[in-house]
């Protein structure tokens, strides 16, 4: 029963609709009025198996009515279907905001024949403005929802991002194998307006309802958690986990080989879309993957790794390969982890520029350099104890500056 | 005694040598090699009466040689001096940067023949470098002081600031006239390399030993504490207040009717320094002022006016003039504030944008027009009690990431 698990395998143009018996479509109704030509901005995922479901979601106390209602709909834990928009979020618009999204779940649920409480609802854009509700109701009727809708419901929950995110991986446990799809989008760690973060999971593996919950919050806590663009937090951050079962097999829990094994997929397919995100923040050129070593807690790990990942000087050391790693001292100093900054090592990509605190004799070109690649990796060893944590951002550009000033509402 | 004090007027060109027994001078060293012309790096203030002093210093936990000896100077509350360069920060040279930090203070004290513990110590520049001792040394032994100092030891003092700030304010109650007068320097909230924030007061009051340093505490509370351009928080912040009672009277304490007046021009003075100090940020072209009333507690208030001013998008929404007003509501909801959504007011200058949490009718236009000043404030009604702040911050512009990207060490 406890076979070794084979190698987790990324499948190419794998997403949420990759695992078995989930269908998806999208289509462009004109909710998303900006830019120069139509595009989708209304999707539809479907399972018809009723899929076990959790949700976690912004903790900004500014929320969207759809979070609401995506809290209301997953008190059972259960969930057939996710009606997703971009161009608009509902967010601060009251009772009306409530009632839209309310209505966005009742129209999907009366199209897919299931109730209204197994529908979760999405939705990014502007904020403050009312939701077109007579063309997403037609919208929602008229979506296409086929095997391979995946590629168009990620487009369809894209705002500035620049490409859709997609990631799905395969993996197999004594002959049963399951499937774990994904799509993020989110150019900043949040922009209320343009850019809130949402990453849904779908999946055909049986996830015993008493553990959907705890893992995904671990799964978020490790991935999209640790991503920044530029510091604010959205107002509709939104991370589901829909399990149909549909792989069959019996349920999987934590702590048993096979949870273990699905935990592992599952966090391979949440990070790979974390950096995606980061990879596409807005006006990003570069990745940066900060990781912290050494420290005496792991929260303190993740705090020094996220405020290193997040801080604007950090960011624009790599926009300009400017071999000032004093400013990555600064951040770690500001984090409010545990420091003893006699021993403190900094790394750039493989080299040591910093040992015991102070400067090592590395040359600055050499820094300099590695920073040009399109990825880079900063670590830090911070000599206290045993525990680690990754974070991901991305370098802060003029454009950056230019999507967030230049567009105008 | 107790005579009201005649309003308080701020001198034209007054600065730090504007109280009476102060004088200080620079002069250009070598020290800050960027740029295209020597500009002065090295300065010094000077009491010859021995001054009741205290300092605020950084809360980073990487915090520079500098800082170190100061704290160790003010133990006993005196200084006659302060000896400031900028070009260099020395932070993150372990040893031998404290070394340096007290041999500028212990060859300042042999020049002016007082004792090294009475010479306080501010460097700013780029991190983790030597200080070119031999040049330092040299120029502290070549300074002139003078009464009318002020400017260029203001100017000494500067790194990616553009304009130099003085402030000073002189007031008078029965016949005592007092003045305070200042600078800052800072064009970041901090960068660590090139923006430090410093912000040194002098004034001829004999202020009570027991007071200085709880007043100096709770002005910086109020203005510096309450400025940010980039959220990065410097390893060398340093706000200092010298008294050396030049003007003669009574010992001024907190609570009776002179110490009132004179904390009240005090806080003028680093109120309008904290706004010199946003107005001229890396890349400003906007000075942000965020007022946050009817919070529940002081701490509230705060915690909200300061998310507000820090948000990326809050001030690039400024940048581009664009009436996105959720993003204010965005930052509110992530700064931790108790919230009641649906009684959050907000104006942008005199027009209200938002009303009990949703959008008034307000045309973008108005909200666009108002957003061209090049001062702009924004104001939230929190409607949950009595507690008021105010944060200072600017826009964040293509100028900001130009120079901090493309300046190269």
């Amino acid at each position: 029963m406890a076979t070794v698990p084979t190698q987790p395998q990324f499948l190419p143009d794998g997403g949420v609709t990759s695992p078995r018996g989930w269908q998806a479509g999208a289509r462009y109704v004109g909710i998303k009025r900006y830019g120069t030509e139509p595009r989708l901005d209304l999707g539809l995922l479907w399972s018809e198996r009723l899929a076990t479901a959790a949700g976690v979601f912004t903790r900004n106390k500014v929320c969207g009515a759809p979070v609401a209602v995506c809290r209301e709909n997953l008190a059972d834990g259960r969930a057939h279907a996710l009606v997703a928009n971009s161009g608009c979020s509902n967010v601060a618009m009251g009772a009306r905001g409530l009632e839209d999204a309310r209505r966005m779940a009742a129209i999907t649920a009366a199209r897919l024949h299931v109730s209204a409480d197994q529908v979760l609802v999405a939705s990014t854009g502007v904020i403050a403005r009312p939701l077109p509700m007579p063309v997403i109701e037609q919208g929602i009727g008229e979506i296409e929802l086929t095997d391979d809708g995946g590629a168009s419901f990620a487009r369809a929950i894209m705002t500035t991002d620049t490409v859709s995110k997609e990631r799905a991986i395969r993996f197999s446990v004594g002959g049963q194998s399951y499937v774990v799809g994904g799509t993020a989008k989110g150019s900043g760690m949040v922009h209320p307006d343009m850019a809130t973060v949402f990453c849904f999971l779908t999946t055909d593996a049986p996830i015993a309802p008493s553990w959907i919950a705890p893992l995904l919050k671990d799964t978020a806590d490790r991935s999209i958690n640790m991503t920044d663009v530029d510091m604010d937090t959205s107002t509709s951050d939104t991370m589901l986990l829909l399990a149909n079962g549909a792989a069959g097999g019996e349920l999987l829990s934590g702590g048993e080989p096979l949870g273990v094994a699905f935990q592992q997929a599952l966090m391979d397919v949440a990070i790979e879309l974390s950096r995606d995100l980061c990879r596409d923040g807005e006006g990003a050129e570069t990745l940066i993957e900060v990781v912290v070593k050494g420290a005496s807690s792991e929260s303190d790990a993740r705090r020094a790794a996220r405020c290193i990942a997040s801080s604007p000087l950090v960011k624009t050391m790599i926009t300009g390969k400017d071999a000032n790693l004093g400013r990555v001292l600064m951040a770690l100093g500001r984090s409010g982890a545990q420091l003893d900054v006699e021993s403190v090592g900094i790394w750039i990509g493989e080299h040591e520029a910093f040992h015991s605190g102070t400067p090592t004799e590395l040359d600055l070109k050499t820094i300099s350099d590695t920073m040009r690649q399109s990825e880079v990796r900063v670590t830090v060893e911070l000599g206290l104890g045993g525990h680690q944590a990754t974070a991901w951002g991305c370098d802060l550009t003029e454009g950056y500056i230019r999507i967030n000033a230049d567009y105008t509402t």
